[in-house]
């Protein structure tokens, strides 16, 4: 098993950087393969702009936006020719590396109003471009995403410490369900993207664990390590697997008359 | 009217820049006062870390994490000793200046991995800190937040490009509904700090608008900022008006057998 273990959290003395050390230790302890992007560390760049894409970025004019033009930067074609001509900046194109080498991706992060830190947001921002993440074609013409894709055949978890008390990111808990804060990560990024994502690992209560919870928290963590290529991941539908009719929309007699994230799960 | 605009686009010939003119010239052919925060113009640091905080970011031990320890970088109250005593980063001080004249704020941004870019993700992150956007208390002890707090009484609105075509960020699309994706953002940090939140503008299929669409689009904006003081919000519940129990869960005669994100609407 190959794992790339993805940290963002500006503390390595948190609980998340005493979990990440734990987990880590215990991938190893099983006899994985183990390479890390600790995003802080690193002093991973946030933002996506012109820089990303070498020569592939448009210089272009000052003319102002008409419908239709194309001399600005339009990041989805412009990332994808990037990409396809090793434009890429050296550091995009390591993590391109990384990822290519593993079968398995953790995403660690502390939960900032109900998402991703803007590091991580970033890596993805810049990482999952065009070409290497998305926007690839079936034989058939059809789009792949969702189920499949460039990396489909990957293993992705998320792992993540959240300040918020477990029940208020529980089921109709003020804070909204986890499952829901999450969908755009899990959904609409990691499946998107084609990858098959495990059920997250949350612990709550971030800054107040005793001593006993970090113990439970850590024996989870090891629990949910040494099951990371058996577990069945969450069943999200495949966009292409016939469940979806020509506008994308999930078919009228599937989950009928329903709405909300829940529907697109089988 | 005093509107903020926040503007995270990193190419101002974009439809997203193109709609952020004409939505100041708009409002400014109202009589409103105009601010803005244009951030990828600004250069705007996305990343939280201890150099935000001055003096009351620890500078710490090497100590391994231990429960209960103290003695390292804690974001959260962190913050809040830098925002009480005055030793936020210049950058931060400089929006929360903004923030106090507004009483509107327009958050737009091209949807990217189904959230906000990174440098918009990190203006929440590192502007919306302890004592400024949240953790105040009332008199009885509860915690202000959803409806209640430090921002109460200002009204937000996001206006929203993005690449899907409209039927797949709809009801049962494969992306995900809209306001399932904005939950996070539109709840969980902006109703959370106690904005009323108004219904976003959404523009779809962007990279791909023809010159009526781009009409059309700009009309429906010219709209909503013309209503933006007396359209009705979106009718998120108050964390504090009674419809949740001790433990921040909805009650079970509301909504009653129901999950997912709707149930938090009055």
């Amino acid at each position: 098993m190959n794992v790339l273990w993805i940290f963002a959290h500006p503390e390595p003395r948190s609980l998340g950087g005493a979990l990440r050390d734990e987990g880590l230790r215990t991938l190893r302890a099983q006899g994985a393969n183990v390479r890390e992007s600790d995003l802080y560390a690193m002093k991973w760049k946030a933002v996506v702009d012109a820089d990303d894409f070498g020569a592939a970025a448009h210089s272009g004019s000052a003319a102002p936006f008409e419908p239709g033009q194309s001399d600005r930067l339009i990041v989805g074609s412009t990332s994808k020719t990037a990409f396809e001509t090793g434009e890429l900046s050296d550091d995009i194109r390591a993590e391109h590396e990384k990822l290519d080498w593993a079968d398995t991706v953790i995403v660690q992060f502390p939960l900032w109003w109900y998402g991703m830190p803007a590091i991580l947001k970033g890596w993805f921002d810049r990482v999952f471009v065009k070409g290497f993440a998305y926007g690839v074609r079936r034989s058939d013409g059809k789009t792949s995403r969702y189920g499949e894709g460039a990396l489909a055949g990957k293993r992705a978890m998320v792992l993540l410490t959240a300040g918020a008390p477990e029940a208020t990111i529980g089921p109709r808990g003020v804070n909204g369900e986890i499952d829901d804060l999450l969908f755009p990560l899990q959904h609409g990024t990691l499946w998107y993207a084609g990858m098959s994502v495990l059920p997250p690992v949350t612990v709550c209560g971030a800054d107040r664990v005793s001593p006993e919870q970090y113990d439970a928290a850590v024996e989870a963590l090891r629990d949910r390590l040494r099951t990371l290529s058996t577990r069945d991941p969450i069943p999200f539908r495949r966009q292409n697997g016939g469940d979806y009719d020509e506008d994308l929309v999930l078919r009228a007699d599937l989950a009928p008359g329903r709405s909300g994230n829940g529907v697109h799960l089988l």
